[in-house]
């Protein structure tokens, strides 16, 4: 059965967006008395039926609620956007469609990209939610500084390629983590920053003897905590 | 320092092909006198300095040798290729990277996609092995039907999406675990088709309560198996 998000749920009535709508209507050809499923994004998923459809706005009837239960961790992923745009787009979806809680894309000494396609990546964003049944739908904050964010977010995992001792994941973190993991860009964090990192009680941790690229990084620790549950 | 691959390594004479030839001289500019780093693709790893370049061939003086262990396991992914293209290229790259040993592109009843770029692929699996130093080269086979590969490799695990019982990964794979994992198309395998890969010993395996994309599924299991380490 299609699947639709909608952050508009009252009494048992559903709306869906202009995007949802357009996508429901234009290419699913879905019409009025047609049954779909509805997700708010927080866990809860409704059957119902499609009953108006006026000023661009589809309408439809709740007639059964379930709810979901959240992933037992929680996984935030501070990562420098990368230099190719669709390298970024990729880790997006791969970590969203694995279970990723939230993503800020964090600002480097050595970034070479500040941004990223805002509108894309929250298409992208909803589509894998959808694609892999993620009920509950993950944060994608904007950038930040890598400075703002180590000082608003005290604690976490600071996963840098430099040469020193760094712990496994598997001697940090458990299945309950509630996990803060800091992924540089294509020319790693400065030794500057690795120090701040660790004066705001970061750890470092390996992701294995291989170099990653940024974006395989980002998905490995999200398969990695998604192989705990 | 630069890593190069060299399938022809005599007598401490360590001669780049043609593709290899290029990059090093037009795209890294690297001259004679010059040192770099080159594998063969086996597990060895030599440091080398540029002494020859004739006839297309550049060709290394070996000054030291190193030998690198292999994974503690073997997986090897039989996968349907996808309907689009990136997706499988996306698969083989982040496979690669986190240390996939054989790729097998299956075609399957309901594959859509029946072939891949063959030469595009062979570059980004050297391009991720450099990366990722990963140095034991996998093996990406040419196309086969569903039916002749369970035939040929009999025993393995089976990643269909059909609601069965299922064993966890966990149950049934250890990081010294022998696997041939098979992953289906966009619109799963067909009853028959998992019906007959039961008949040749393969297990029915669950990666997890989510609907993961073909390509994410191949990169979860290459993801799982190197979080086993």
């Amino acid at each position: 059965m299609h699947l639709f998000y909608s952050n508009n749920i009252i009494d048992k009535l559903a709306t869906l967006d202009d995007d949802e709508c357009k996508h429901a209507l234009q290419v699913l050809r879905m019409r009025i008395g047609d049954t779909a499923q509805v997700f708010d994004g927080m866990g809860n998923l409704y059957d119902a039926v499609f009953i108006k459809n006026q000023d661009k706005q589809l309408i439809a009837q709740v007639t059964f609620k379930y709810q979901l239960q959240p992933l037992p961790y929680n996984l935030h992923i501070a990562i420098a956007p990368t230099k190719q745009t669709d390298r970024f787009e990729w880790f997006v979806e791969k970590a969203i469609e694995m279970g990723v809680h939230e993503i800020t894309p964090v600002i480097c000494h050595d970034s070479v990209r500040l941004n990223y396609k805002t509108e894309r990546i929250h298409k992208i964003k909803l589509a894998a939610c959808k694609q892999a049944f993620q009920l509950y739908l993950p944060v994608i904050n904007e950038p930040v500084h890598f400075v703002d964010f180590i000082k608003k977010h005290q604690a976490g995992f600071i996963a840098h390629c430099k040469p020193e001792n760094k712990n496994s994941l598997a001697n940090l973190i458990n299945r309950q983590s509630r996990v803060i993991m800091l992924i540089g860009p294509e020319g790693d964090f400065t030794s500057h920053e690795v120090e701040l990192a660790l004066q705001h009680n970061y750890k470092p941790v390996s992701l294995g003897n291989n170099r990653l690229r940024t974006e395989t990084a980002g998905i490995y620790i999200s398969a990695y905590m998604r192989s705990l549950i």
